[in-house]
């Protein structure tokens, strides 16, 4: 079993264990059972077409007498390369526009509200090649670039002196905390201390090295911070004209790695979706009503409990040169 | 299949699921695959007599050229209570000073140099009754109580207005994260910042509510940290006497529900140990090279990219009272 071949845990999980045990299990690994949605044939039809998976799942939360459920569909999108790397640039930034646009009409006909793509989804991940021609000519303008325009959306890629922004929307308040940042449980922290409902993780990461823990970083960020995080994965494997090497000792080669997909959505109660594919483009359409945040909130408490004042004078000391760790000896 | 009589996640995947997927699985749950530990065969006699879990794992490191390795072997003790809970309370702490004493013979057996017990180890988990009394007779003086002489360890348990010390011991630099503390990312992360390289986390938590976090957390810890954490949870159901409300609008009830141990180790590479027995008493054994810590940091480098000196500034004025969220409205 090649590591490329294995489709995901899920399905290992589907086809071995027995209904009684498995119950157990998905609960110990995903938490409170989750209901599958219902989507229109068109969508499944035009999914199975153009070859992607598709998945659909309800977080709930419970019914309060004096707000209404605040539902919101987001839906999160995998998707591999469609030209070679060493395609003319135009040509492999619209074949992905085609690609993803395909996908978007299917989130919409599965009436998702907020989308969000794979970190950057208009190009290959060239940056382990560590060549500036002709990936640089991949950049565009975040305001009027042919990807904006394509997208009509907002900008998502800020400056890193910004600090952590949150964006508020007719759907609730959303941030995105780029790739890397998911490392950091101060940035997904931050952003919900503005305030954040939904925190979006777009990515691009391979292989061996970081894939034990792409299920419980962006997972436990919801749980610590009582939001939703979504975690979405690049797919595929992605090869390049000019051998390169990682800086590991190893002989260059080229290709980066198998991007390994599964993406995934988690909630503040510790409960989180089956990931997509590992290997196949796919959309997943999470619903959630985000009332979930506050009753989960209530429960635990995490935010309340947090000593934020004590935090703060600590990391303020801990920067400082002459910092003193507070260290017991024997 | 009811909760109490599930043995554990690693069971059912070792029964079910064939060799060659169940690779991939555990590569995906758990990470880079650990050496077992070999032990002594009157060790392993010992916890066959004495009934209970014992399982040893290796996390190794790279060896390197100018820093020998620096070998450390932990034990994580999880135990049901002995007596029931209107056993005479002498008698109840005595049982559990016995039962834990052997284990703790084994655990010497086997080459153990720190050993972590669950949290409030020598009384039943009795504050779900929120009564006082017998309860407040099961505390003690931690300088020369009962427990403290039967150990003769150092103290755990600080005031909560001490920061987050670490203790240097001739096996490392440990701390002590106890319970609830696991759910702030900020605990752990203090813990690291003053030097821990082990933070081991005392627990006893039941049942539905907090069993889909409890493989997350202390391994984000372990992830974001760049060092060992070590999760230790009760294990068995304790009935109480007298009934009472969890003021969760359920009936009343006897017990508090079923503490599920599954006890494990977590490594800063990502990976981590299976887990104890969520229902047997059991000892689990990790022996680490601390330097995996100072190589996962030099490969990662979350340590150093973490932007401690804004946080700082962002946590201090968020709990000003009049503090504005960094919100960009439509």
């Amino acid at each position: 079993m090649s590591e490329k071949d294995f489709e995901s845990l899920e399905k290992v999980l589907e086809t071995y264990v027995p209904e009684a045990e498995r119950r157990e299990v998905r609960r110990l690994l995903f938490g409170k059972e989750l209901k599958k949605l219902d989507f229109p044939q068109s969508a499944i039809d035009a999914a199975v077409e153009q070859d992607f998976d598709l998945k659909g799942y309800v977080f709930e939360a419970s019914p309060e007498q004096l707000r209404p459920p605040r539902t919101v569909r987001v839906g999160l999108i995998q998707n591999k390369i469609v030209l070679p790397t060493d395609a003319p640039v135009l040509e492999q930034i619209t074949a992905l526009h085609k690609r993803v646009g395909e996908m978007v009409e299917v989130a919409a006909m599965c009436g998702v509200n907020i989308v969000c793509f794979q970190e950057a989804w208009t190009m290959p991940f060239a940056f382990c090649t560590r060549e500036r021609e002709p990936w640089t000519e991949f950049a565009e303008s975040a305001e009027d670039g042919l990807t904006t325009r394509f997208c009509i959306q907002s900008t998502y890629y800020m400056e890193g002196n910004t600090g952590h922004p949150v964006f508020q929307t007719q759907f609730g308040k959303i941030a995105v905390n780029i790739c890397y940042g998911r490392h950091h449980p101060l940035n997904w922290l931050m952003y919900s201390v503005n305030g954040a409902e939904i925190i979006f993780n777009p990515s691009a990461t391979v292989g061996l090295l970081s894939e034990p823990m792409w299920p419980i970083e962006a997972r436990n960020a919801a749980i610590a911070n009582h939001c939703f995080t979504c975690a979405i994965n690049r797919v595929g494997t992605e090869y390049f004209k000019n051998e390169f090497t990682s800086g590991d000792g190893k002989k260059a080669h080229n290709d980066f790695g198998h991007f390994y997909g599964s993406s995934y959505v988690a909630a503040p109660d510790g409960s989180r979706s089956p990931g997509l594919s590992r290997t196949r483009d796919g959309l997943l359409v999470a619903e959630m009503d985000l009332n979930l945040n506050r009753q989960v909130a209530d429960k635990w408490n995490f935010k309340m409990t947090g000593r934020y004042e004590m935090y703060a004078e600590e990391l303020k000391k801990a920067v400082q040169h002459d910092f003193k760790p507070n260290i017991v000896k024997e």
